[in-house]
């Protein structure tokens, strides 16, 4: 897509000085502005940056009066920073502006689609699968048997949903994500060898629920692994079978949850944490990054490290951590000074 | 897939007692048994769930007394517990009973294909590939030139599979998986920059492997990466080139092992373990969540914490570790005591 | 691909001294070598091995005496060493040689395609999407809208590419590789909820970037997430939102940096490292495996631990941890000792 610096200036009923045939085809910051990209001034700390930046168009307010000569061309507007925002949501609602099936698709004749939908090539919906409306499955996306996907969801570039998984409305779901694999679950045999227990039951993923690219979330044994409306989980983290995760819950990347533990609402778990299985964590609590946590966290609580204490505890304990080589020192002059005595 | 109570009791060769023709599709615990779902009660621990459970079927022993009105239709069997083990092993057999070659599937003409195998829509068949019989390939996998998969394996979902890798008898690999990029081999040159190290071998998986979603599995420098017969892997777990996995072995969710190490048979490793390269791992080895291996480990020895320690000692070191903030304070007023007299 | 004993002394203008007609397929370790592989004796040191392996061919010096039996056929050269090296080149030429655009992949009428290209199938290539000269796209490779892709470069199975990103020439995407999804950005709305904070940017990989196995990095907020010239990151790693990894820079599997962080050049990350967001690592930088990086770390300097410290402190600290039960005690005696005074 793009544009010309003309063509904006219409929809943001602003004027243009420079030159109006300039074309920009994406947003970036004032201070990354490369040709070819359009920026905004908003924030008079940012100033400096609109006589260095080589962005083609810049947004300003009406009374900016330059110091000295711009090379881009400026968009006078009336409040720059409303003027961008509004772009960059008209940008990405061009960009997720795709619709109607492709020929190339494969969809089950026992599929039900909705309508206003984006199906993308080598998509693959199988038997049963109900596709609510304006829900976008792009290319290379696999919909299992029975699977239900709910109202104005995006399902990205080769994610996988297995049998009888069923997404909410309003979700996103990122390339290569895995949903309803099976649990790891094995039952110890004579001689050292294990047998599979079966995993029968399914992922149920409620409305406004974000899961990032190539991110894995098991089904359960029995019933449902649920992810609660509103969570939000980033890349490449793992859920195991029968997890449970609150509503409106954060989980950024590389986080593992093992089997059968529930984290209650409004919770906000950072970067490889560890949590392990058949635990119950609170609503509200807060997790630092790359935690182990091997308890139950009560509500509110904060907790951080490996193994997991309360944050407070836990930031005191490495502080003494940077000195623990002067400590043992201390700790060995001390002996000596003793056993002279 | 639906099912009425009265079919159901059918094959169990059991009693309906409410609604014959109740339908449900899903099974579930009994505690989280939603409408639709079956579920039963063996345990007498649970029996109190069976008047709160939303299950539309439970199936009970034929000796159970209600004490309470129950909502949902009971089905009486002589062993509930069995009946339902047997239930479960049905509805996995039905799930995973595809067949047929789906006419959208691509497969080269130097491939030898087995018989009663399923393959799914864009699937893609390497040259001189040989799929072995009852195989599942499920849509969108990768098969690469040369790659054999052996008798009853079924690749999920869009799992990868390198040219020239081996895939034995009975193995599952799950949506995601990667076998066969190249190993991370670089030499440095001049000028800090870096030559690719050609990765000129394969990846070997025997039979009974079960390999867990978005997992990946370098191949070999020369030789092969191997996996022994039985060994279970989780998600998002990280294998680097020439690995060797043991046989029956297990390794849990999103841990690393870096390149050359070899690891023995019956091992339990647990999630988010990272084991740096080049190591020789015992038989019977146990390794805690979250370690990081910098050492050899003899057979039997279980080892836990970064730098992971035998467990005792590691566990030892943590509970000192909780109260590090009053040892400190101890060592500070001893000094203080001391520098007095 | 099979050879014979002969073909391959052809061409390394070498003697046979065997069977000139037995079959190899692959390379293998002298330690390593099973019937239908070939490998080579160079360092005297792995003379022992010629007498126990089981490869089929094995590439010698013209001068090598054997003192014992070798089972498998010979191919004597002026430089074993040098021999198999160019063997080795000449396998990978061979397994990448692939070529032409396969009838079941799809390329939007819009996309632009370069001279001498391997296009496999199931492939989708989106709108405008330019695509360089000897470019490789492996079967159900994801290419966007606006996608570039350098000459040369090599996007293997299912390696999806989000819109607008850019890859340079004589790069690597592995198997199942994520580029350009969205960053993980949320504002908080009154009630717990979240907004999505729109991700308008895109990711520039630039020349000879190699990229890992189901490897994950989000597009900018704004502006781009750049992986500069000749970087090599391996599997399952996360690189986030505005993240800029330096020429030459390293990074081991499952790291993860968080947003807005910057990398310098020629820096090696370990495996399994965090790195939080809205950093700045120098040039030249060491972080040792498992890391978690908290604060900027300087040109030159080597980090470890969690939290990362210099890794001379570093593993002093870990040398007193080892013996931190033994301290401890110290601690409760010299204060007994004390309170006796």
């Amino acid at each position: 897509m793009e544009f010309t610096a003309k063509q904006i200036a219409e929809v943001l009923k602003g004027k243009v000085e420079g030159d109006p045939e300039v074309v920009v085809s994406r947003l970036a910051k004032i201070e990354e502005g490369v040709p070819g990209t359009m920026t905004f001034l908003a924030n008079p700390a940012y100033t400096p940056h609109i006589y260095s930046t080589r962005a083609s168009i810049i947004v300003v307010n009406e009374d900016f009066a330059a110091t000295q000569p711009v090379t881009g061309t400026l968009i006078r507007v009336e409040n720059a920073y409303a003027s961008f925002a509004m772009l960059m949501e008209l940008f990405q609602s061009m960009q997720s502006g795709k619709k109607g099936i492709s020929p190339y698709a494969f969809i089950s004749k026992s599929a039900r689609i909705g309508e206003d939908v984006y199906i993308g090539e080598f998509v693959s919906v199988g038997e049963h699968a109900v596709i609510g409306n304006k829900v976008q499955l792009h290319p290379q996306a696999f919909i299992g048997d029975n699977v239900t996907i709910g109202d104005k969801s995006i399902i990205y570039s080769g994610a996988k949903i297995y049998h009888d998984c069923v997404i909410g409305i309003d979700c996103t779901l990122h390339a290569g994500t895995v949903i309803g694999a099976d649990g790891f679950g094995f039952a110890p045999l004579e001689g050292n060898e294990y047998k599979k227990i079966i995993q029968a039951g399914n992922v149920i993923i409620e409305d406004n629920v974000e899961i990032g690219a190539n991110t894995t979330i098991d089904r359960a044994t029995l019933g449902s692994t649920i992810i609660h409306r509103g969570a939000k989980i980033d890349n490449l983290v793992q859920l195991g079978h029968g997890v449970e995760i609150g509503e409106n819950t954060i989980i950024a990347a590389q986080t593992g949850i093992a089997g059968s533990t529930k984290i209650g609402k409004n919770c906000m778990i950072a970067g490889q944490v560890g949590i392990v299985g058949h635990l119950t964590i609170g609503d509200n609590v807060k997790i630092g990054a790359q935690s182990g946590v091997e308890h139950d966290i009560k509500d509110g609580d904060a907790y951080l490290g490996t193994p997991a204490l309360e944050v407070g505890k836990s930031r005191r304990l490495y502080v003494y951590w940077r000195s623990f080589d002067q400590l043992a020192k201390k700790i060995y002059q001390l002996e000596k000074l003793l056993k002279k005595d």
